[in-house]
């Protein structure tokens, strides 16, 4: 009974993905799913690459929490569009909400737009939402064992960000578990490894983001 | 449809949780349910409050994780009863787990048992496991904003630890900004900053632990 139910709510999830995919593809709208821990930096990150990015390419973001409007505030605030999906309790973004929200974000054709989802290293992974592509980001004072124990997030990931390294000389941080845990899963994962706090790494996130979104088809 | 499986699925779930409470009472066992994001210091807080206790009160551990027991391998390296619960993607964990593992967990009468939960903000804090004592841990990187983005996680704790105050100098981290967020749902929540790293603050949180165990019906 629960299983059926969870293959009918996977299922119809998927087709409004695939709807969403097609949509993108159509008006090359290249959609970066960011998938993270609560606290990892997600909207550090689509700030610092807004930053980099702005006046050069159209972009958007959609905002996901459980509760409040504190991060659509902070992209609001330098002027790019954006929309908060407040889940009420939901862990995760689905397919449905994104072609809720797509409209009134007013997209142009050849831009980017940044999904924050929920905080969460679960529940995010397995709810397609058409994205171009899936960003998980780590951050070091979580600790190098994530990978183990998130392993279906740390699998679906096309990109994996390593946020920041600047606090790695205050923390017990193994890099190489890190890696090991990663390629473990995905042994030609790309991984950046950046702080948003002192902007190293930043640039060459921004380049491989502007590469993925120049050559999709 | 959905909400009606979701309601029966609570609903067995409370009765199992009522069940392990009444145990629980019985012996006179304090089950402390640890709840937090990933990477926030769950292990590192049950480690140090072993520590504290260890040759005074028999205590004993349940690991809850996706996947890997590189959790229970750390307790187990420091000779406390141990057992490891690895959920194969599910986002929490539930009473019926508790009841199924706590046999082998072989808990004498008036003890503690800490349950490390999944590590995930959202889901857990439905799911009542029958526990004595919800603790969510926050960490200082995660920032400031968690307790107003994870609202139901925050108001559903009986203790807040604030973990990793050692980084506090090398973040920017609010701390009246977290009270607020804290006390906007919980007015007289009981909160404990320590840091697992220097062991300050610990002292303080084994009191209370142990005062809530004594004073337990």
């Amino acid at each position: 009974m629960e299983i059926k139910v969870l293959k009918n709510i996977m299922h119809a999830n998927q087709q409004i993905a695939e709807d969403n995919k097609k949509m993108f593809v159509d008006k090359k709208i290249t959609v970066i799913n960011i998938m993270a821990s609560p606290g990892a930096g997600k909207t550090s990150v689509i700030l610092k690459v807004i930053e980099a990015l702005k006046n050069k390419i159209h972009m958007g973001v959609i905002e996901g929490d459980i509760a409040s409007s504190i991060d659509a505030e902070k992209i609001e605030s330098i002027g790019v569009p954006v929309i908060q999906i407040n889940t009420g309790g939901g862990c995760h973004l689905d397919a449905n909400m994104i072609k809720t929200v797509m409209p009134d974000l007013k997209m142009q054709d050849n831009s980017i737009v940044f999904v924050e989802n929920v905080g969460n290293l679960v529940c995010p992974s397995t709810f397609d939402l058409g994205e171009t592509i899936k960003m998980v980001i780590a951050s070091v004072p979580e600790g190098h064992d994530k990978p183990f124990k998130y392993t279906s997030m740390f699998a679906a990931a096309d990109v994996i960000i390593l946020n920041k390294t600047d606090l790695a000389p205050y923390i017990d941080f193994d890099k190489d578990m890190f890696y090991k845990g990663v390629h473990a899963l995905r042994d030609n994962a790309n991984v950046f490894e950046i702080s948003c706090r002192t902007g190293n790494g930043i640039d060459k996130l921004v380049d491989w983001i502007i590469s993925k979104h120049n050559n999709a088809d």
